[in-house]
């Protein structure tokens, strides 16, 4: 997903420091500092425009949550909504996925969302996958020993892709569904931006839960 | 899948004991002495009527075959196959699955094929399902090490489930296709009676291949 420049993007991210850091290496190992509470952490690696994060964030306010994003557009987009929701248990990270051990320490972070990644179908471009191993290692080095990773896609290759590259790596599948939307073990599933519009569609929403060793 | 008794099974098997053994305990760690050539030996667990490990033997020729079958009638469908084919490498064992340790030697098997496995979808019959860990520590014990593990089915509840289950005993998935028969990576596929029916009413064939540390 490419969003529009938004001219808008950097004057509104100047003006809430409360939600989300200019400089956000400082803050590493120091993320409980910016909540309401101490409390599990829980990442979004690309929220897009943040419907998932925002809502998780206020259906689950016993956990603190933070959106990552790498498109300035679309974390101005999820700013605004968390201006209006005035949560205390989220912030905002404009950041690369690539680059997680900059902006967090070692077993700082409990569980890891994953939702509708974009697929980078061709073979040269694996290393883009955020399922892609140098990811992988990346999430293992923040989160805390047996953490959490979620996942949930619309693309039957990447979600092949991703049982097998992280199996390969090493990671305990813990749930799958290959029909989340008409799956009667789930009782509680947020929807993302993504999801409604696939769903609606009618295709099938594949989702993996693992956990590393 | 349930056949109706065949009152000639039992003649048919005792007439061809170079085919199958009616005291196969014996051969246990000597399989190899069955077989024309002393090659890898795969077995298929749950043949049904045998399309599969008939046409993998012709097609294979350079590994030695055993299907599986714990159904008289079935075993009996699969005898009459090879007593026309009279394939070398091609052996039948009228035994169950959850039993493979009294038939075979550790180390003794390479691969092992489970193809449209009875999906016993009612949770108190989850220890039925020939991915339930009670059947892949059989497997574990009877195959080499890093010894493989490949599953096919129609059946979406037993994919997911068999994923997990394999996942949690500590297999490393190798290849997972949710579409086989419109996979642009599959370029070799023998199909089995139950693969041939629904594949043809258009329902999706999953795939999984599989190893164990
Ligand atoms: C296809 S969109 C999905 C958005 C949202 N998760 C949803 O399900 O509606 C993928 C999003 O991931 C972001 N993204 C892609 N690669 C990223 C990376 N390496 N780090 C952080 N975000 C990334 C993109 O900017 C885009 O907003
Ligand atoms: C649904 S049929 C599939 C037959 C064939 N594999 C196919 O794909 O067409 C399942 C077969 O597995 C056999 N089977 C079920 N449980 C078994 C067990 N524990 N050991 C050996 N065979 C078993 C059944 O007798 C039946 O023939």
């Amino acid at each position: 997903m490419r969003l529009r420049n938004k001219p808008w993007a950097k004057e509104l991210i100047a003006a809430h420091p409360a939600y989300i850091l200019v400089r956000p290496e400082t803050i590493k190992g120091h993320w409980q500092t910016r909540f309401e509470t101490e409390q599990p952490l829980r990442i979004e690696i690309g929220s897009g425009k943040g419907q998932f994060i925002v809502e998780m964030a206020k259906a689950l306010p016993q956990f603190n949550f933070i959106a990552v994003e790498v498109q300035e557009a679309a974390i101005a987009m999820i700013l605004k909504k968390q201006v209006a929701a005035q949560l205390p248990n989220l912030q905002l990270l404009y950041a690369n996925g690539a680059d997680l051990g900059d902006y967090f320490a070692p077993d700082e972070v409990a569980q890891i969302y994953l939702n509708f990644s974009d697929p980078w179908p061709k073979t040269r471009h694996e290393k883009r996958r955020l399922t892609y191993q140098s990811f992988l290692r990346q999430y293992q080095t923040i989160l805390q020993p047996q953490g959490k990773l979620a996942f949930k896609t619309d693309n039957l290759g990447l979600f092949e892709y991703s049982l097998v590259s992280l199996s390969q790596f090493g990671l305990i599948l813990d749930f799958v569904s290959l029909d989340l939307h008409h799956d009667p073990r789930v009782t509680f599933n947020i929807e993302t931006e993504y999801e409604t519009k696939f769903a609606t569609k009618g295709q099938p929403i594949y989702q993996l839960k693992a956990h590393f060793k």
